[in-house]
C-alpha cells in the first residue's frame, strides 16, 4: 500500500517537472523528437514517384513560358558549409516553396501524379519543424543563410508561376538527395 | 606447288566476286556490317557524361526563352510498333537533329562538357548509317514514320534555337534508353 503511494508520488513528480519545462509549453503541444536519420536515403520506390513527376513535367514544360529572372535555388556555397541547425532551416524553407508551388499546379496531367510526392514532402517538412523546435533559443543563423533566404523569398514573389513551377521541379532531386541528406547526416555531412 | 597455285586462284576468285557485288560499290566504300547490339545498354560511365550535360543545362536553361510551339519529339505510338528497319531510320533522323543542335551550342559552360557525348553520338549515327545501307532497296517506310518525320523536320525549321536546345537535351535519355535500345534489340524489342 505504502509502496503503491510512493510510485504514485514519483509519477506525479515526473509529470509535474515535465509539464513545467519551457519546451513542453512551447507551441502548446508536446515536443516530438528530432528524427532526420531516415532521410539519409529515401526508399527507391518513393524516389520513383518524384521521377515520374519530373519526367511528365519535362514532357510538357516547354509549351509554356518558363523564363526566370534569377536562379531561385542557386547558391555559391554548399549546404555542408552551414551549421547543423542552419541546414535544417534551409531545407525547411526550400520545402515550404516546393510544397506551395506543387499544391497549386492545376494541370491535371501533372496533379494526378502529385498525391504521394506531396504527402512525402509534407511529412519531411513536419519532421524538420520538430527539429527547429529543438534548436537552442539563442541559435543565431549565419549571415550566409540569412542573406540567401532574403534573396530566395524575394525571388518567390518576383518570379512568374511558370518559372516557379519549373525551378521547383528541376530542383526536386537536388533538394532530396543533397540538401535533405546533408541535414540528415548532421555532423557527419562534411 | 600446284596446290599453292589453286589456293591463290580461289582467293583471287573470291576477291573478284566480292568486289563485283553491287553492295561493295555502293557509296564508293566497302560495306561495314550492321552492328547495333552493343547499344542494348550503354556503359554507365558514358551515360554519366550525358547526365552531366543534362544537369548543367537544367541549371541554366530557365534563364533563356525556351518556349516551343510543339513537342518536337512527341509521338502517339511507341518505337517498338515500327518495323526493325524503320526504327533505325527514326533514331538516325533524331540523332541528326541532336548532334546538329549540340554542335551549335555556344555557352562555354555547356560546350566544355559536350566533347565526349558528341563523340559517342556521332559514333552511334555512323553505326546507324551502316545499318540503313544494309536495308533492302525496296524497303518502304511506314506511313506512321513518314508522317512523323515530316512533322519533325518542319518543327526543326520552325522552332527557336532555345526551344531546340531544350527539346534535345530533355529528350537525350529517351533517345538513348528507349529508341536506340529498341533499335538495337531488333526483333526482340516487342
Amino acid at each position: 500500500m505504502l509502496q503503491g503511494k510512493m510510485v504514485g508520488c514519483k509519477l506525479l513528480l515526473v509529470l509535474t517537472l515535465w509539464t513545467m519545462s519551457p519546451e513542453a509549453f512551447r507551441r502548446g503541444a508536446p515536443m516530438k523528437k528530432c528524427h532526420l536519420s531516415k532521410y539519409k536515403s529515401l526508399p527507391p520506390r518513393e524516389l520513383e514517384t518524384f521521377k515520374n513527376v519530373k519526367d511528365r513535367f519535362e514532357d510538357i514544360m516547354l509549351l509554356s513560358d518558363r523564363k526566370c529572372n534569377t536562379k531561385i535555388f542557386h547558391r555559391n556555397w554548399e549546404v555542408k558549409e552551414l551549421s547543423v541547425h542552419d541546414r535544417v532551416i534551409l531545407v525547411k524553407e526550400e520545402l515550404h516553396l516546393v510544397i506551395d508551388v506543387l499544391e497549386n499546379i492545376r494541370d491535371p496531367n501533372l496533379s494526378e501524379l502529385l498525391g504521394r510526392p506531396l504527402e512525402i514532402l509534407r511529412h519531411i517538412r513536419e519532421d524538420l519543424k520538430n527539429c527547429t523546435r529543438h534548436q537552442p533559443d539563442n541559435h543565431q543563423r549565419s549571415g550566409r543563410l540569412t542573406s540567401w533566404l532574403q534573396k530566395f523569398h524575394a525571388a518567390k514573389k518576383m518570379e512568374t508561376p511558370g518559372c516557379l513551377e519549373a525551378s521547383v521541379v528541376l530542383n526536386l532531386f537536388r533538394l532530396l538527395n543533397e540538401d535533405l541528406k546533408c541535414a540528415a547526416y548532421m555532423e557527419s555531412c562534411t
